[in-house]
């Protein structure tokens, strides 16, 4: 997923936004009125629509105490700008995903996706019930938030790419759309990292600026056309095994809530935790389908080889970047130390599971 | 998982739950008593554990306006149950598995689990954007409840065996103690299969009344001792891959509710799908490393022959309970529809991901 492809999105909504806010509704007697920014535009597939589902839990499940207006991306504040605009009392609360301030502190990243890192269930485990909350509330504090994990793009694609990658060979010299760690281990592996906007990605595969891109999934790469363009599709993809969304609450907001309110905000945050992935993933599905039967796609699958060396740049990449702070270490520490129980754990379960179902067709 | 293992414990608990039903708590003005039976023991690892926190969340988040008593498995009715106490009236909601309930449609286990169906959030995908909640709403709303997945088990192990199993013969004449669908299937392969007490299999192992047994997961297999008696501990288990929890809330009260409290209960069932899997992920990892260092549990796979066997026998099992009536064929087809797509995305996302990512030692 891209840190700075709802830029461009964001500028076209700016004046509708400026608009909207010349009428500001009337607010009912009691009612409290709470500013949700978000890294997406407005009811992007999959993030945008997460924030405005969590936005109306938070308005039904409150019974109508709390309504949320929320905001694109850009409308009210920048899109990666979510948690200074919450620090700032700009809003209340916000809907993104932790590595866009990693500028701030490294472990945010933690707390999103890690390349060779966590699988969604995977990060629940750790975040609910290996410590990762607690840390995650220790690092937000600093930036005066309360943090939920809210929603989850699941597994994505390796990523488009022009010509075959039959070895580790075709990455030296490959221009490769693909941001953070991600790009840092294709830049070890010899290509270059670009950060390219959402709809500028088809137009620079079009001119040749880029020789790949990856965006998300099947889903929102159906969306963006690239098939169009670009046939070799491959999986699986390393950078960003299932990138958790979030949600971060005023402290202030959430240190004067009553206990019924902050058990009803973890309540909404959780559940579209649960809703968000699942739209992810259906929608995969039916996308990956299309892809193949209708558009001609040709999957193609990462080699050993070019996993591996993937994994060890990914290996020093990450430990860099745990080693960049007191904070960073012990996040890292935590992250790496639950990675290597529940990755055994996964081995023997849901992976040989997976591995041993295809063995028969049903 | 087992049917009917909690009876015994059931039996313990009924003398408490009479002598304290003598002195009912006063009801405070205005707050709603709600009745709350399960299938599982008081604060048993996993599934009491979710029931209780899930009967919290709707206490804090509805601000105290409700209260739930949970009852443990046989405290109030049989464990296996609660479907009727809801719908006669005895029980305000449950929290079970839906194929307890198997009786009185085989279309409920559909929403638990399947042989060599779906994973958790393969699982989350078809209920919540593949038509499954409609699907259970209609076939719970014949029994007076509306449904909500409210946690999952997680993978399940295959299980303990007293020999190896090195081949499909291995099965003929095997005594195993494993219920419901998976049962069948050992069937199916000539074996038998023994339904027991989770309290009764330790004894049944040890005085050779059973050579083998399935639980759930290494926490709770744990728990139980297995390992003394036994240790070839198979994986991966086909017969439940990620059991969903559930609750069902009288139709009753749910259509009287108001459009907050709806909300309320949908937030609370989802957030502790989320937490609960995440629970039994987080305790299956590390237990798996205890009994592995420990107790010198030898971890055994399954051989491809057996698997695909298994498969083969389960695929008619299923296909034998999908054509029971309309209802079941129903749910059967949509089942197996999303099955089809949902099965071809995880093979390239997330079990290509976690093979790949086993090719490097972090």
């Amino acid at each position: 997923m891209d840190r700075r492809s709802f830029l461009k999105n964001a500028g076209l909504a700016t004046g509708a936004a400026a608009a909207s806010t010349l009428a500001a509704p009337a607010i009912a007697q009691g009612v409290k009125q709470l500013k949700m920014v978000t890294s997406w535009p407005k009811n992007f597939p999959g993030l945008g629509t997460a924030a405005a589902r969590y936005a109306k839990r938070i308005e039904d499940t409150s019974g109508g105490k709390y309504k949320v207006r929320v905001y694109a991306g850009g409308e009210l504040v920048h899109p990666l700008k979510c948690l200074d605009a919450v620090q700032e009392g700009t809003a209340d609360l916000y809907h993104s995903a932790e590595y866009y301030f990693q500028g701030k502190s490294k472990a945010f990243g933690f707390f999103a996706a890690v390349p060779f890192g966590f699988r969604p269930d995977e990060m629940d485990a750790w975040i609910h019930h290996g410590g990762g909350q607690q840390l995650w509330d220790e690092l937000s504090a600093q930036f005066g938030v309360k943090p939920f994990p809210c929603s989850n793009t699941g597994s994505q694609m390796g990523g488009w790419f022009k010509k075959p990658m039959n070895s580790i060979e075709d990455f030296k010299g490959l221009k490769m759309r693909i941001p953070g760690l991600g790009g840092d281990v294709i830049k070890a592996l010899g290509g270059t990292s670009v950060t390219l906007a959402g709809s500028e990605i088809l137009p620079a595969l079009q001119a040749g600026t880029i020789d790949a891109t990856e965006w998300v999934g099947p889903w929102n790469d159906l969306a963006f056309g690239f098939y169009k363009i670009v046939k070799h599709y491959y999986y699986p993809g390393f950078h960003e095994p299932g990138t958790t969304l979030s949600t971060g609450i005023s402290k202030k907001l959430w240190d004067g809530a009553s206990d019924a309110d902050k058990a009803m905000f973890q309540s909404c945050a959780l559940a579209e935790n649960n809703f968000g992935l699942a739209e992810f993933n259906a929608n995969n599905a039916a996308a990956l389908n299309t892809l193949v039967t209708k558009h001609g796609v040709k999957l193609e699958e990462f080699s050993d080889e070019i996993f591996a060396a993937a994994g060890n740049a990914a290996k020093d990449v990450i430990a860099s970047a745990g080693a960049t702070d007191a904070t960073t270490k012990k996040v890292y520490d935590s992250y790496m130390s639950f990675r290597k129980n529940v990755v055994d754990w996964s081995r023997i379960s849901d992976q040989a599971y997976m591995q041993k179902r295809s063995l028969v067709t049903f």
